[in-house]
């Protein structure tokens, strides 16, 4: 059963190669999409390529709707998306897939029935489909090289949807190291300890430079973003090195 | 010849399919990155089947640079980042592709030599080369379906970076001195420099903990970001203790 989440249908367009649509199922499943139609496919329906193209996400190829052309895979469709390489001459809006996943993201939360459309791998979309769409979706790729191909079109549109809805798994910006941080009174400990140990060992010379020297430690201390653990193996070395020493 | 714009790395370590390599090479030039890094190349280096699958960006391989391990392709970076699949017991900050783009965006303006690390397609990166970066990169991607594939990775780590160097977004982030940092093979000349001392002194013990404390301290030296002035004054204090031991 597909997933009951919101979401806009991914609707391929006279796909070739089955490897492609395995590939594509693939992209979407990656990303939490798992509603996939399918319009008139070169080689039929099903395909066993796909199938074996879509290691773990085959479910989303059992359960596509297969569709005998476009204007009926868009029936229940109230806002339109189609992929093209680049802009093409038509008044519509065109956005990358960033503003268009925020906008699907917008238009799915409140209640509409959302459809990004991919061409046939050779020659994309043809104006005869894209007219039957509101908006275009350009990936913003290097002029002197644009080489998507299908299932990597669908994977940049799949991610977007996924940062956009943040539905997926959230990623703190910088959650860090999992362990306990070091608090501002090991910190200084630590700095102390080394500070007494090097001063015995005569490591702040000459004296005019010593002060300098213990603010440079200290300021590395502080910058190093330190767990309690590694707190307490700093204090380890010191210390093995303190005894090494007096074994002689 | 390159671009001359300057940018990360990218960085693949042992990879295994041929194709997998062209693909990547594909990813990264639609996205306008043409520096590829190859760290031990399962099949040998030039190979034919990545010269076949790279159409049209088979000029980033005949330009990509072979290294016999990944100290040697780090040792001119000032900035790591590793790519995993799922955020691991390392204590190093964990980014999405679009943060670490961002950080990557303003480093490399900044004049910092930055890496991006990519692992074998089978296994991904193992323990011992995420020590040596300074941050890690996770796509969020579907709990129940991750299934990103190499050329995959690098395209959306690729489409982040065009993303981000489109329209640089600043972030407060990683304050610290704006000095010279430290390359990878300074980093790694103080992180031999200790184990060595330690060793000596004795330190990792017991012998069937020493692999993972000499892990926990190369993790310390690659979190801390260092500047060239932190690293001499961290082998001074290494030489100075080892003087003052024999001193006796």
């Amino acid at each position: 059963m597909p997933s009951d989440k919101a979401q806009p249908e991914i609707v391929l367009v006279r796909p070739q190669m089955g490897e492609n649509i395995g590939a594509a199922a693939r992209a979407m499943w990656n990303f939490g999409l798992d509603r996939m139609r399918i319009v008139e496919p070169r080689d039929g329906w099903p395909n066993p390529r796909a199938a074996a193209m879509s290691s773990g996400a085959g479910r989303l190829l059992d359960e596509a709707q297969l569709f005998g052309d476009l204007p009926g895979a868009l029936a229940d469709r109230t806002y339109v998306f189609a992929t093209t390489a680049r802009p093409r001459e038509m008044t519509k809006p065109v956005f990358s897939p960033e503003k268009a996943m925020q906008l699907a993201a917008e238009k799915v939360a409140a209640g509409e029935k959302v459809a990004v459309l991919f061409g046939p791998e050779r020659a994309g979309l043809e104006n005869d489909d894209i007219i039957r769409a509101n908006a275009i979706i350009t990936v913003p790729v290097n002029p002197d090289y644009a080489s998507l191909n299908l299932g990597q079109c669908v994977l940049l549109v799949a991610y977007e949807w996924m940062r956009q809805t943040g539905d997926v798994v959230h990623l703190a910006d910088d959650p860090g190291p999992k362990g306990d941080w070091a608090t501002g009174v090991e910190i200084e400990k630590l700095a102390e300890h080394y500070e007494e140990r090097l001063t015995e060992a005569g490591f702040f010379f000459p004296e005019t430079k010593a002060e300098g020297m213990k603010q440079n430690l200290r300021n590395l201390w502080s910058r190093m973003r330190m767990t309690r653990a590694d707190v307490q193996m700093l204090h380890g070395i010191m210390r093995q090195m303190v005894r090494w020493k007096e074994r002689g």
